[in-house]
């Protein structure tokens, strides 16, 4: 990857699959270069961050990355030693732990460290963060605040995060929290971000493809995102805590698979299931025309001709159906395979 | 109000307020006619019918209603009793209570008393129901299912309701028992269907006005609409729990006093606030054109006149400025009143 080209933002819903599959851990050491990741952990959000480091370096390590360091500024004047800085600045991948989201941004942005994981970021090294560590990576972060469906006035605050991802605002533990209302709440109050709620054991990776951010699911939930462009609202005069008004907010729900252009804001086209039943039915119908075709090229054959054969072709599936009903099947039978 | 327009439903999310200002319930009794008020109450949702009955009779009693009776089949047979159908058929006002929603659709969908319950409506009564009599207003009623965020294939079950209000599909306890999961599943599968969620002490009162079905809020929490028209969706090929594809749906998230056309799916202008410097303002702006409008009246003025006589008044408030100038200024305050 060229350097000039922003690396991938793993944004990953929190109680990510540390035991059984580890997919999303794992995606991120083989995103981190695999064997030649040299991976940095930032626990700075934990209260227990020793035990954190620890954790995370076993797990990066069993991953097969080749080095794992930690970045733990305590205080902002840590957040100034340089030898807390080389490790970012020398990482493929950085990878920001869960625990206290408004600790970590009130530590680390607008200092060294920060502005380490921002460069990082834009020389294309891979940043993630799981919990509190994907909120602080859009501009607008949710700082705390209570759970429930209904967006309430003061019911969330809003801290700014780091930035990686511009123009919008990131709340985790979204299905198992109940986070719908705070994540409402602030788009209703700042109609130009947009809203992106990820479930636990969840990840949206974003990466540029072709000038556009493109947001792609995996894990076991979905992420959620809430587009409030068109928003009519009453958030700049509700009272005290009474809910919002919010209406004609563009609702998607992303399961794994699921790719959206958040420049674009829309969902992006992806492969469907196919059944085993429609394929089979799509192979005999393609082996009629393939014949039909075989048939035409062999000889001179005209209009009538075909009719007639395509009759008796029908006349033995259909019984006592005449040329005209027969043709009119066959060219409906056709209809199924577009 | 004549005989062939349907009545007011009121569909309430479940605890109402019984102990204190009592809004809902008082507006219901006060629909239904105040001190002609003739009320039914069905408790077949309840397991503890007799208490429940107990307890509305008190209520709908000290908020001045003439009559309270109840008809409480316990079975489908009982459904069909002429001396259960007799109030409903007498009632000016049908209260549903809460409890087990596909108890009471299991018991009187399709029998003598569920038929006299729609009759009510069609004649004009009031019908509301708290929680379970809430979700069998409905066409398409949610039978059960757990809470969460995200929707998940099979996460909740559909049975068909009353269906005093087409095509949409009626949740209740919205924003205490996280249900946007189950909402969105329903409409994920049955794009056609309005979801419609509310909150506890919440009532979406929804009335016939010019051909349009409008529903109102009122109460302490929200009511949630889910527009899926331009879904986009894998409901049909989503596995086993999977959360599921559902994006481009519509949100509204609607407080109280506000205002909304199921028919035409979209808000209704509601008056809004006015602060008292923002009046002092515009009063202010109003005498300036009644001035203006005095001047023009009194002599045969020409506009070079006018820019004079402006440009002196906005002189003593502008030092400086020139006719020209003054009178940009004294459009783009004007401006301000629109």
């Amino acid at each position: 990857m060229p350097e000039d080209t922003p690396g991938p933002l793993m944004i990953i819903g929190g109680a990510e699959d540390k035991l059984r599959k580890r997919a999303i851990l794992t995606d991120f050491v083989v995103a981190s270069g695999g064997p030649d990741a040299r991976i940095v952990v930032i626990p700075t959000a934990s209260s227990i961050g020793d035990e954190v480091v620890e954790l995370y370096d076993v797990l990066f390590r069993r991953l097969g990355a080749a080095a794992v360091a930690a970045c733990r500024p305590e205080t902002r004047e840590e957040a100034h030693d340089p030898d807390l800085v080389k490790p970012v600045d020398e990482a493929t991948g950085v990878f920001m732990t869960g625990g206290n989201q408004l600790k970590l941004s009130a530590i680390i942005c607008g200092t060294p460290v920060g502005d380490a994981v921002v460069r990082a970021h834009q020389r294309g090294a891979v940043v993630a963060g799981t919990s509190a560590g994907a909120s602080i990576q859009s501009s607008h972060m949710v700082a705390f605040g209570r759970g429930g469906a209904t967006p309430k006035q003061r019911m969330t605050q809003v801290a700014a995060g780091l930035g990686l991802l511009g123009t919008t605002v990131i709340d985790q533990h979204f299905d198992q929290r109940n986070r719908y209302g705070r994540l409402l709440m602030i788009v209703a109050q700042s109609p130009q971000l947009l809203g992106i709620g990820v479930d636990e054991d969840t990840c949206a990776t974003v990466t540029l493809e072709e000038g556009h951010e493109v947001l792609r699911v995996s894990g076991r939930g979905a992420v959620t995102i809430l587009d409030p462009a068109r928003l009519v609202t009453n958030s700049y005069e509700a009272k005290r805590s009474s809910p919002l008004l919010a209406s004609g907010i563009v609702l998607h729900v992303l399961p794994a698979g699921a790719a959206f252009d958040l420049t674009e804001r829309c969902l992006l086209p992806t492969a469907s299931q196919v059944s085993m039943q429609d394929a089979a039915e799509i192979a005999e119908a393609q082996a009629d025309l393939r014949q039909m075709a075989r048939d035409i090229a062999a000889g001179d054959v005209g209009p009538s001709y075909l009719r007639r054969h395509l009759a008796r072709t029908r006349g033995s599936r259909q019984t006592g159906a005449h040329a005209e009903q027969g043709q009119q099947a066959h060219e409906e039978q056709d209809g199924d395979t577009r």
